[in-house]
């Protein structure tokens, strides 16, 4: 066990500036990377042959295991100083055959409804069941409900995502805690399945999966995901029959752990080789879809930046890591892995940069830091202000860097447009042709380039915790 | 012949502040125009009845006369105080057959290229042609020919959009005129034939039509675009085979002139009915896709951005009008005819903002006005900062509305994120399905907002030119 160092990148602030390792213009290094990304656009490339090569990649699937291997050979190609993989024991859930769902409806009829098993589910088996459904829009509808009125029967959480936020990340993170807590509530109050409104503020008939999550004593009852159309319908159905019911089909099944791998490649500093920045992404993907915005985007455009900076000749001063983390979607495994290994090693990490929000144009930075440290990056506003990148603020970092949070380290994400992202989250949809080369590449270019001014950036150590 | 007056909507901005014509706080009054639009997305609607009901119109066509009638009722059912059509007769250019192309070579094969016929060009006929190419990079390349090494053969203007830029249109600028004027210069020094690379940074099969324009005393001749990936194989094979042909097959007519209509709808003003400000995209379109994003967001835009004013029950103090101007693609017909007759009415015209580059995630506006003016706009970012519009600044008005420059009117564009701009920009790929629900709405409100907050303005005429 090691202490850890409450780390300030930006204490040297007011301090003599650190002299730069070449006399370059930092703004034209920063041109220089654009230009790379821009023209080369080798993460569109990459994405291609992750998506389009290798497809969708839950944990422990053999998807899975080919996106390691790529990514792996893919970094020793362009010649990062070492590669390599860290072992992580990860879930291994199957969905089975496709989910299916239908009203039967004396009053109405029957009708099918497009529904997906959500993430580490239990399934209903080829019996499928049917059941009354009562509809909540909160845990407080839930709560104030009677066991006997749930017991036996579907809860149908109905929350709407408030399409009035600007970022549909807000939107969000007020809704996806009924497809996160839902069901596990629902069985505590004796419910025998969940239907989850989808988690998109569209108006279409493509259902979203992801992860739920059931109580360690609780009951784990079949829990799904049905689109955003026929959540509206069921809801108006129900006011007209409240005896209907719905038959639900599904397959899910937790096979247990398996063995898998973040994915690592490090550049090594010239200077300070222990002290290390971070990039990264998520290598694992949901079962559908190419997983191409979340979060194969997030994976090439780590690694692209990195590539940038050598093929730029940047010599950089402390360690450059790219990182494709295993298992975010279902687990988190590879961050809590990678920060317990890191925790260990003698290598310090000063700041982590996740892209896991989309390959769309970015729009700027949220930061997870001190004071000193968030406005220090803030003071860069005018390196980024011609690449429309303006949000530079206090926020989320990100969720395979979070671990890493308890050993001081400035934590940012990458923060894209996002008006899209939910179109795609966590379906069929997420594929390929889905993202924008341009866009992408802006992407990596933001990253690149603020890996480039963190890595000029002096920092110290300013105590033990 | 009336004298214009010079305008400057911003000269009173530091006398005491016009009188609200409501107590509530102009913030709260945004807040409102944006949930109307995120919520309602009316725009979205009447986006799919224009493409998907009607789909393409070229000026001239029936699609086009569709689109006017549809515009009309549309604008009627809102309520809007007066809807009426103004006259303006418009080129009536047709297609024909599409166009097809294929390199003739006894040393590297045959090979079929993705061409379209730029608009106004005239065809080679069912008989085609076939001559052997030069190709330049450049007018100035062109120029350096001899006559005689240009006779009879086919110009292939090869000039690359730079992606380096990070707003699209600036690349764009910079290689339109060889579509522009591209064919005219190579028919002047005797060419038979133009071809010209497709104006889109990205390296796909899809060619981009667009408008080409003759000398009025020189050779019209057969002029195509041809995809950027074609462009590069043509390339290519001219250097393993500088002798080979190219066969060209169009079939493009200018028939004449045929009357059309720009389409207005106005709310009167309240305080100042004869001062107008006006919100406008074009109704014409490409006669491939379905004119999506170029313009039929901007129309759809134009037409929320009232709506949704009077929807949260706005009284405007000026007169607001929204105008579906007509043939912006190939002639500017309707934006000269609504200038024309708008400097021979009693009515005054302080800011036109238009909407013409697509219905993307707005960023800002660029705005092209006196310096008064400007600063005053500008000194709205507040408003705007929590809608993601941050590029406020001096620019490009807009095509439809630069006629009006001359009567001293403030021209403003909504500036959305170029990015995928021209992967749909005049072609087949300019479809409904391209464009982001959301992005529309978020557009739809940055122009309503805008145009509340210049109503709210007041406004001097400063002096008579």
């Amino acid at each position: 066990m090691k202490f850890f160092l409450t780390l300030s990148l930006f204490v040297l602030l007011i301090l003599p500036a650190v002299q730069a390792q070449q006399n370059t213009p930092k703004e034209e290094i920063i041109r220089e990377i654009y230009s790379e990304a821009l023209k080369t656009n080798e993460a569109y490339s990459m994405l291609r042959e992750l998506t389009k090569g290798i497809g969708h990649r839950l944990s422990g699937s053999p998807q899975a295991a080919a996106a390691v291997e790529w990514a792996r050979q893919k970094m020793q190609t362009y010649g990062f100083d070492t590669v390599w993989l860290q072992p992580v024991m990860v879930p291994h859930w199957v969905r089975g055959k496709a989910a299916s769902a239908q009203i039967l409806s004396a009053v109405s009829g029957n009708k099918p409804l497009q529904v997906i098993a959500l993430g580490n589910s239990v399934g209903t088996g080829a019996d499928g069941l049917s059941a009354e459904v009562i509809e909540v829009s909160s845990f407080e509808e839930l709560e104030a409900l009677n066991e006997k009125d749930v017991a036996g029967k579907i809860v149908f959480f109905n929350a709407v995502m408030n399409p009035e936020h600007i970022n549909t990340f807000q939107a969000y993170s007020e809704t996806a805690r009924y497809r996160t807590a839902g069901p596990a509530a629902a069985a505590k109050k004796g419910a025998i399945a969940a239907l989850v409104r989808s988690l998109t503020p569209g108006h279409d008939h493509v259902p979203h999966t992801g992860t739920t999550r059931y109580d360690e004593n609780g009951k784990a009852i079949p829990s799904l995901a049905v689109s955003t159309l026929d959540a509206d319908l069921l809801s108006r159905r129900l006011k007209n029959d409240p005896e209907l019911k719905v038959y639900l089909e599904s397959y899910g099944e937790m096979l247990g752990e398996v063995l898998s791998y973040n994915v690592i490649g490090e550049i090594r500093g010239s200077e300070k080789p222990d002290q290390v920045l971070l990039v990264g992404g998520h290598l694992d993907s949901w079962d559908v879809g190419e997983g191409a915005h979340d979060d194969g985007a997030g994976c090439v455009q780590s690694i692209d930046a990195l590539r940038i900076l050598k093929e730029v000749g940047y010599q950089p001063r402390h360690s450059l890591r790219a990182v494709m983390f295993m298992n975010e979607e279902n687990g988190l495994r590879g961050g809590r892995k990678y920060a317990e290994v890191a925790s260990e090693s003698d290598v310090t990490h000063l700041a982590a940069i996740e892209s896991d929000a989309g390959g769309f144009s970015p729009i700027g930075f949220s930061i997870d830091s001190d004071i000193v440290t968030l406005s220090g990056i803030k003071a860069w506003k005018p390196y980024f202000a011609p690449y429309q990148l303006h949000q530079i603020e206090a926020g989320y970092g990100g969720a395979d860097i979070s671990p890493l949070k308890n050993q001081g380290v400035t934590l940012i994400s990458l923060r894209p447009d996002s008006q899209r992202y939910f179109d795609y989250h966590h379906t069929a949809e997420d594929t390929f042709e889905k993202v924008s080369p341009r866009e992408l590449a802006l992407g990596t270019a933001a990253m690149a380039s603020l890996l480039y001014l963190l890595d000029q950036q002096e920092s110290q150590n300013t105590g033990s915790n």
